[in-house]
């Protein structure tokens, strides 16, 4: 069954359905929808997700699932090996915790169509907006690191040895921080988990920095 | 096992969580956590939840339970009946795209902590927040809405007859709305379901202008 990712190489929700398809191992198509431009905006985009935000996964001749935790729950439900949640209910439960403290306190601060209206409706110039995206980014690191000093878990992952949805969400926040050359030293733990989940092809191979559209000199 | 709920009156995620314990039928013990008076930043608070936000869901001995979708998560796990999450994959995926364009897009930009972030940062005044507010919250509305005139479910609630973690999600946004005396006309489909998910006691009794704190006069 044909299966196709509506993103862009920046978008940092993208990033975290790459990596999940990739785990997966589910072959996929990409298609670019450039944010920068706002074609997110565009009518033919808008028949495909009428929120207009990606990332928006198409299977089959199915309507269009989107939001990435949704998506990756999905995809962890119709194809289970690798689990991306481990099983007791209290695990779950914490893989979930450090997901949504991206996804849900982080993330959706940071998003063009919000730094749009930084700059639209407040009149915010870049470095009142790069203090924001600093600030939330920030924000969310002290927590999951905190969780993670707190936690000790002994494997090399955020919950054991095997990735989970915990990993894909904090690779995709800190490789953000490091789009935007943020410092991220107050935050060993978690970039050491980072640093580990990017040895695996399924997580260097969706990065950002190696899509089509990138530019061509790395963040770091 | 005693449940304790650490909330507040006005917080729309502990809101979510107070419905999902009704509707589980688990009896528990709220904890007000003032956030107009900042008692989420107190360091007894903090030993609960190091993140210093509500909900926090405490369950026995064990460590807090926090972000509100991980905790309903949990609950939907470890009480099975009644469910919270249709069964079919697509199914579950449209409730969960339904919840998180509140939860992740929509709620994170209007909680205290961003409020306040608009007020001593960026120096905006109320006028300026409450034009904030009103866009995101609209702007969810509008995805929801669009979400559910397309797939024109043939039940009462968002999927099916019976709620569901979108309905719990919904309920919340649609009352902050009102709330905060934001017109929403515009998403009859949206408020139909939610005044539906208002006739039974889990959802009118979680309600934040029926805890304690909470002022006398209703908003609608």
């Amino acid at each position: 069954m044909a299966t196709t990712l509506f993103g862009f190489w920046r978008s940092l929700a993208t990033f975290r359905v790459r990596i999940a398809l990739n785990l997966k191992g589910i072959a996929f198509d990409e298609v670019a929808i450039d944010l920068l431009k706002g074609e997110q905006l565009s009518e033919s985009y808008r028949t495909v997700n009428p929120q207009m935000v990606v990332p928006a996964l198409v299977v089959g001749d199915s309507p269009a699932l989107t939001q990435s935790l949704a998506i990756i729950d999905y995809l962890d439900e119709t194809h289970p090996q690798p689990p991306l949640l481990p099983v007791a209910p209290r695990d779950r439960a914490y893989v979930r915790m450090l997901a949504q403290i991206v996804a849900c306190d982080a993330h959706p601060l940071i998003v063009p169509r919000v730094r749009n209206y930084l700059t639209d409706e407040f009149k915010l110039d870049e470095p009142a907006r790069l203090k924001w995206i600093r600030h939330w980014s920030s924000k969310a690191l002290e927590a999951i690191e905190t969780q993670l000093a707190a936690r000790a878990s002994a494997g090399k992952f955020c919950q054991g040895n095997a990735p989970t949805l915990a990993d894909i969400c904090l690779v995709s926040h800190v490789e953000g921080a490091r789009l935007f050359k943020f410092d991220i030293t107050a935050y060993p733990i978690a970039v050491g988990i980072v640093d580990e989940c990017l040895k695996i092809d399924a997580f260097a191979l969706a990065h950002p920095l190696r899509q089509p559209g990138a530019p061509p000199n790395p963040a770091h």
